[in-house]
């Protein structure tokens, strides 16, 4: 093991935990940490595709990997995570877990904004309450929370879910600033359109339209890692970059919201 | 009865509801929303205040005025204040209440954190979800949700506090580009320090601080109800504007971070 990886490994490890790690995005962090030589618990809805993901990870990379069912839209999730673990040290957090509505806000059901509340705020808020103590407690470790772009403004036809993530975003940055002192590493990780599984078969019309533009999950997530630990929050790819720069310092409000507003239309209806 | 006066009235009347309107900036959009002719139901956790301001106001501007004695933290809230209200015609939803733990994250309770999310985001999203409804098949009305300038950005010692205003911010603006189709007009209202009785009551230190910068609460809602129609968010206050050009369009998102925390450390710690 290298000097980089090495000190990756007893700054975040032993174990890292990755919340919404069935597929894409989640996946990919499970993988590059399992990688980088943690042990991995992995949690998720789908039991299979975990116990898959689990198989191929603790073969490839000979590291423990524990799973977990669970919905983490149910309020007591993020508790029952942490008691099912508390055997181990877990330096690091990767909050990946999310649920998305699209569509015009009052034609969706409110029960599935309240999934999208509990899923994407409450599981995160108490993940890193309960594991951050801990980690302060060590005076080390890690905490990644998953933004959004869409989250720099308001976007319409996903106007709970950008909310969601401006929440895990702003939190992100404060406990950067609190949590810095003690060691522990807070980031706010806010991708752009990512060609995960779920993103593209769920939406062939969103898939073809950033069939040009949108990052891998596997870079996105190399980028991240990279990132923590040198900044509050941080957008992954150069591109992204630029369009966050004009939308969210250069535009007015208006003028972002309602750009963002037509591309979210081109994409979803 | 003005022009403008009458032209508010049949735009966001005959009723309006505030919640969070016992004290302060909930009672301030409270007396003026009155005195523009339109009737009241006005909800908070303090009987008695909220039963006094019921006294004045209707005795003053001669229009109907309703309590509801309700902690909106509850999860049933929002739902008991919409079937209780069944019987008036709601043109103007205002959300201002919120509860605020101040201090470092991991040194409060996790239940001031999951309190602060219901108050702040559960109940907001659920009352301009069931309301808008309403709104939408009437084809106007009005959702003033209420942000804060310290979601722009990271806040420390207020980190939780700041994601869930911030969640208020983007939900808004995301509202104000889907329902302006409808004749809803949605916006996200995001005062800076603001000379509240409770703000000047238990913060003396803050006070002190911010003696020669905090806006009025008759200020702030009188702005706010100026600028609901003309835009998605709206920041009270010229100097406040100024101050957010800078932190947020200007500065690198590190830097406005921690002015921010040395700010709030100055006034809270």
């Amino acid at each position: 093991m290298n000097d980089r990886l090495s000190k990756f490994r007893s700054k975040y490890g032993p174990w890292a935990l990755v919340a919404g790690a069935s597929a894409g995005l989640g996946a990919e962090f499970a993988a590059q940490l399992a990688a980088r030589g943690l042990n991995l618990i992995l949690v998720a809805r789908q039991a299979d595709r975990l116990a898959q993901l689990s198989t191929t990870l603790s073969a490839e990379h000979r590291v423990q990997v524990r799973t977990l069912q669970i919905d983490l839209a149910e309020d007591a999730a993020p508790e029952t995570i942490v008691a099912q673990t508390n055997d181990v040290e877990i330096g690091l957090l990767v909050c990946n877990a999310a649920y998305s509505a699209i569509g015009a806000f009052l034609d969706q059901p409110l029960e599935h904004h309240l999934r999208e509340l509990n899923t994407n705020c409450r599981a995160p808020l108490t993940l890193a309450y309960l594991l951050g103590q801990k980690m302060r407690a060590r005076q080390r470790g890690g905490i990644v929370l998953m933004a959004s772009l869409s989250a720099l403004h308001g976007s319409p036809l996903i106007a709970d879910y950008a909310a969601t993530k401006a929440y895990n975003q702003i939190l992100a940055e404060g406990l950067w600033d609190e949590l810095r002192a003690w060691g522990v590493d807070v980031l706010a990780c806010c991708p752009g359109a990512t060609a995960t599984p779920n993103y593209l078969a769920s939406r062939p019309k969103a898939a073809r339209f950033n069939s040009g533009s949108a990052m891998s999950p596997r870079a996105v997530a190399a980028e991240a890692l990279t990132a923590l630990g040198t900044q509050p929050s941080f957008i992954p790819g150069r591109g992204n970059r630029l369009a966050a720069f004009v939308m969210h310092r250069v535009l007015p409000r208006r003028i972002a919201i309602q750009i963002m507003g037509r591309t979210l239309r081109q994409m979803y209806s």
